[in-house]
């Protein structure tokens, strides 16, 4: 709940799909894109872009962008546009301010020695700055403030022009890779290909799945044949397209997707030895409870937490209820391990929206009560344990407390399915400054009392750790394809803004 | 879930605010009516309409109206509009069909010889088709197709001005009422008075909320003012303005709402003792869970629904789980009942929409996958009870089936928390035609084997009425504020489309 | 120029149009209508409106309407909701203060014992007040402010229905003259057939015209058939829709428009021998220069008005010129008569519009220079003579003399084609308030020093009068088609805004 | 009129303002700006940008862009977002197909080594083909397809930072100079400076304006102060904001426009001598008739070319008319020197504008007869002159010749007041294909009896430039400014299009 209430929680996701018939193929890409995206909604809402290509040996790029939700910026007139296509990428963006929002929408289109080249990225380059001023020395303005521009031109200008066009882009991909370490997962699309690129340090996620035929009965269950392939942020948004879940992509691992298959052309090793470092927060927040990763569904991996909780954390109680949505599977795991029963006790108002009005003193004192309603005959004269997924800034949970109260909860007790956030992201993730971090006030040594709980206990980070660990599934070598390549553990993840231990060294 | 995908469940919204100060009070009513719209935003996303009246001797009416949601039809400027008010109606509306929508926004405005009324309304009149034909006979013209004008000139041109306002209005309305049975919530605001009407079958729900002061701490608990009075659909929109409940109109009653407080100024009776015609699928389906009728909460007794269901059609399975969001408070109630363990089985994409997507056959054959992902980690070799909280036309509830059994669900088990729908509703419901039907088609006779579960059930027409019953408190005399009035009984309920039993004779 | 400055000059535009072959048609009724409301636009930039039918037994009304101009409201999509229609009326509006305008939108349709009805109207009832009341006692509630809503309930309780339908029709339209005389221009469309209707003083313009075959050349010269007839406030509207003007509808006609063709009713006389009283400002304002009435084109009126100023008001200059464009045919008028050289000094920049910017004071004290664009070169030394339409407030023309003489010019006298207007109009035009205009002001006794032009004359009453009676040529009883009926001069026209002598008593 | 209709006649417009003061000062700068795009709106109706800075050492840059009128794009909001500056550039387009239109508006903002740098064009470089390879060779990818963006990645990456920054400015600037020798007018926005720069060629228009203080009483005559400066493609856009006609900037010229004034910083020198080559359809059609060009205004060079046509095709006739409104100063020169009447033959609806409509067959047959009215009074029976201002493609003086000889006229006679165009052009006009040229096509050969006049003459391109000769004024070195630098003739012109001669060698 709070975690959406401080705009933490959005960043990108990017999706790209190529079919493996020749054009007119059955599989309508751009449509396949669309509902691809639609899927990724929840990692951002503020733009949508789609660029497709005829697959042919001078491509024809088609583009569409715009400022909204997927649903708003693609209607059947834009999708006619990008017609007649046999590959393509897309990207949805998280919020920013600025006026000029529009030009940093994604995927990025610019004509190189080359060709023509189009890019979808999702993260943050920790070396930004650095690596603005050395493109710039180069000689090369730069129009948007965006790291995607960044990664287009350090693409652009090396290497040279070579005979094998595959040996080239290895080439090219290790230099971004060498000049920037984390965090990127990126869609390269030129010609026909899509080059599938997670940084070394895997810190944000990338998928990719299998498009097989749609019988009329519904989704195929014993496929033979392979439509297409389509990669993504996270698995979830397979399933409304009729992908299987494939595999990952590793960590460093450049990938080709073309109309002949996945081949992996290069896993690029991290610097002396570093553990791989994929953000924990995926697990705990960002993704969609039915993603994969690692070989586990986040909804388990949450529910696990409710578990870890009931162990760390136990009170007596009656009940154990959520703040929905977002905490439902941490709360059922707890009821389940601490014996005590499920109940509702807050409906959603799913139409309050960020709603525009600025109230006048007496409606903006009623807070929180405008997006729930109470179902007070579930709880009246009961002990309360309620789950919540995040106390970030410790503004939310008070009149959500104060409400359960007056509704006539005899207790209520705190339980917070994610260790306390203390220090800034570098990688992408936007978090409140270090001072209006309640982990970091004074008001956290009373936690309770300020917000108005008869207690309030957050999971330990050994805890989060371990519910994250136990259902990392050992990978096969043959499943992942990797053609007798040596694979590094993946199990390496990014805590830094729970402990402050930053997985590469930041430039100031 | 298939009640939305069949359309149903959209009916009205109406709210009316009145302040009890002078003006300029504290008060901010157009907010109050915007927040109060947003509470019934379930009932109708078509269109949303304020009017407000300064409640001046010589009212000045302002008016804004528009389509869609009422977060998009009343920004920060709309409202301005509606400043310096003292009282207000507004509406919310369900989708139709027709070019001209707009022109039927609700509320109406007309000038009559009593001077400006304005109308908002929830229902549909049975015998529409008569008293429109006798209004035009007067030589009246009617610029809309809607009920709402209708009752409009009904108000206006009976009976002739009087010394009296009050029975002037009384008489006005005992006239409708006399023309019309059911079914209607009316509010008629004039002047400085909002007139809260429901007809005397109490087919549509109407309740009544008193606002109090906000303290700097949230809502007050033990207030001891009155800032103002609100008449609303449902309770469920009173938390998000402050208000408290404070009770039902009553079946055929005509309650007078002003600055000096709530008075009953007549309670006309049904014809030849027939019972009172609550419609049952306010508790089923259209409802908020935490609104009140009749002295108890819909979560309440949806929850019960599913109790009764466990015990009409109980099976040996590992889990029981809902089809989200709108069956989970039966589903809880068959887990608890049962003893079997409650298991979230899907998740609900919420940025599909009504996807503007026509897509091909291969996206097309994907069905409901679009709107949900798949928790199979919670169910893979485990029997299933889903349930749903109806089966319409049947085409819905398949494609989850084979979702779950695709993913790895042993079995899957249908229980419908409500019995089938066979008849037409002619008081307001828009119902699909008898012949789609699922209940009036061959397919019924093996619904398992034509949906491909591994069996299904529905609650029984007496299930419901007994879940219904069960909870209905005794009213208080004294608490209705009825002043000696004789109140007549109010648990008689609509069960037309589940029986074909109309609560009156129906017109043709 | 000053009467678009000041909101003089717009009012509304009536369109309709009926094919003469059975349907389907080769005539695009919608496009029709569309186009020739483009070419009233200028009457009326508000909204704009089309009702079609599709003219059979039983007809099917489409209607479209909308805020804005002709070309925004109408789409190809929204034309082809009108399309499969065999005849039509439309309207533009004036722009009208207001926050529910879009519901005073005309047409106005609506449902009566007789039938469905569309309306649209162009004028203003003198005796609205009155005939409001006199409605709203029978019983009825107005919806809106629109006189349209009045007339529409007029023809709806009266008289009752008869065997002969057209008999019902002029008893009923005779009933609406009755009631009220003046101002009124009327469309009203039943069934398949379209009554064109103007008040029995003619006091707003209405005429008919022929489709006729277009052949392959562009518009045919000697057509045979009839396709069509469209009826138009004016008959500038013809040339682009390939339509012949026909005749004028006179005062008080009422005709018949249907397949059969075009019939005259009846025609109302008026009360007590009063003369007709058609608007005099048609003629000096309102009107495109092409539109014809009365047998002329309005083009040569504006001309011969010129002529007479420089009859009346002689001056010693060097060239004589206009404030673009309304005031050209004067000046060119004027150049002719006195010998003078015409030339232009101004350009007008057609991009700025009204435009949004509240500029700063600096900006605002720049005045029409943002509208203008001097063409020095044309006048510097020169003594100017400045032709202008009128000057109504006084604040437009001071700039623009300040700015010819800034520019070098040695002289500015000004010319006024119109006389100075002193009183209200209670017939459809939007004037300002009495003490607003300039001939009512102390400022009037110095104008010339007031506005800074070294002399400024108006047109005489008698002069303006003369101009337009100059041209009116004697009607043709045949050419007419009136079928024997003794047809009544229509050559009285209505002076009052600048005489105070109104062509019917005023009621307050 | 044909320039209109062949889509001829659209480039872009620059537009620059700085205020003399310190910040906050008197002057509105993004207001100024804003009208000044709105007097430059004839070049250019696609979209319109304006950049703002502070004008500090670390200067914020403020950016608004749209597709649309400036008085779409620029409301008061987005005005708002500018505020708070002291200098800025704005831009208005000429319409192009693509669908990523709105990434190509200028102004391009580009963060480079030497910092931000905003940049406005009007031209096309002719050997951008070229140019482009060689900046990709250099490793930059281009993002849009816009001469612009190319120009701003010359300037980018030469030269390296030098001391003086002045210096180094000449320097890049040079250096673009060097590379590309035509056609561009730009504005480069660095700091609190802007560089006003004109192509060797001097092939579009730039000058430059002085702001003056405003009286109370309108524009001040005798100013003493200078409140800012402006530059601008043309001289019209000053009077709407109060600017006084400073000078021109020459070819090759280099100013740098501050806080301290206007200073010449180079002049650059066209190699082996070539003659300037100014645009000569900045005279015949493109410039706002009240713009100065070398000297003269454009209004009376178009005179000139009617009368030049007069002598060179005489006729005789009754009258002489326009094609309005883009024909009418060289239909007045022609009837003064002629002696023939001017008489008005056609009214123009300003509201058709691109009409959305696809008609059918027998609208279409209509063509031009629903831009115009017809003053048929005014020709019946008459011999007509009319004057267009060229025939192109000739098919839209066709039925304009039809529609007068069906309104009556006796003969129609055509003179064109620009010579035929025959030649493409590189430099930034967008001209139909050769083959589309009617002057390239056999109908030439008979174009009278083609277009069905009874004759038809065409200006020579002596005529032509002879007409444009013939004003232009001896410049005054100290009028100019240009502290003693020796300034080469600039009345060399460029005329192509019409004689296939290009000022400098084509590359392919």
């Amino acid at each position: 709940m709070e975690f959406e209430e401080c705009g933490i929680g959005e960043e990108c996701g990017v999706f790209g799909c190529i079919a493996t018939g020749t054009w007119p193929t059955q599989l309508d890409v751009p449509h396949v894109i669309t509902l691809g995206l639609v899927g990724l909604q929840h990692r951002g809402q503020e733009s949508a872009g789609i660029v497709t290509s005829d697959g042919s040996s001078v491509p024809t790029y088609r583009i569409h962008k715009g400022m909204g939700l997927v649903n708003h910026v693609f209607s059947e007139e834009s999708l006619k546009k990008l017609h007649m296509s046999n590959l393509g990428i897309g990207h949805t963006r998280y919020s920013t301010s600025g006026n000029s929002a529009l030009e940093n929408c994604q995927p990025f289109v610019v004509e190189t020695l080359h060709g023509k080249i189009a890019v979808a990225h999702n993260g943050e380059l920790v070396n930004a700055a650095r690596l603005r001023r050395k493109v710039m020395r180069h000689g090369v303005g730069l129009s948007t403030s965006s790291d995607s521009e960044l990664i287009t031109q350090l693409l652009a200008f090396t290497p040279p022009l070579e005979e094998d066009d595959t040996a080239a882009w290895i080439a090219r991909i290790r230099n971004l890779m060498n000049e920037t370490p984390t965090s990127y997962s990126l869609l390269v699309m030129h010609n026909d290909v899509i080059y599938a690129i997670r940084d070394p340090y895997g810190n944000r996620p990338l998928c990719i799945g299998r498009l097989i035929p749609v019988n009329n009965e519904g989704r195929g269950k014993f496929p033979t044949d392979t439509e297409g392939w389509v990669v993504s942020s996270e698995s979830c948004s397979f399933l409304s397209i009729g992908a299987q879940y494939y595999r990952e992509v590793l960590p460093g691992e450049i990938v080709k997707i073309s109309r002949d298959g996945v081949q992996t052309l290069d896993i690029v090793p991290r610097t002396n030895g570093d553990p791989s470092a994929f953000c924990i927060f995926e697990y705990v927040y960002f993704a969609r409870p039915d993603s994969i990763f690692e070989g586990q569904m986040v909804y388990s991996v949450r529910r696990r937490c409710g578990q870890q909780l009931a162990i760390e954390a136990p009170v007596e109680a009656d009940l154990v209820s959520t703040v929905p949505e977002s905490a439902t599977p941490a709360a059922l795991g707890y009821a389940e391990k601490s014996g005590l029963r499920y109940v509702e006790v807050l409906c959603k108002n799913r139409y309050v929206g960020r709603t525009f009005i600025q109230p006048n003193m007496r409606l903006r004192q009623l807070g929180v009560a405008k997006k729930f309603g109470v179902l007070s005959d579930n709880f009246v004269g009961k002990r309360v344990v309620l789950i919540d997924d995040s106390i970030v800034r410790g503004n939310t949970i008070s009149p959500i407390i104060k409400l359960l109260r007056d509704s006539g909860a005899k207790e209520v007790h705190i339980r917070v399915a994610s260790p306390p956030i203390k220090f800034p992201c570098y990688m992408g993730i936007n978090i409140p400054t270090k001072e209006e971090l309640i982990a970091n006030r004074p008001e956290f040594n009373d936690l309770a009392g300020y917000i108005g709980a008869d207690s309030v206990v957050y999971l330990s980070v050994d805890g989060l750790t371990s519910a994250v660990q136990e259902g990392i599934k050992a990978f096969k070598e043959e499943q992942n394809g990797l053609n007798g390549k040596t694979r590094r553990s993946s199990n390496g993840h990014c805590t830094a803004c729970l402990t402050g231990e930053y997985p590469v060294e930041l430039e100031w």
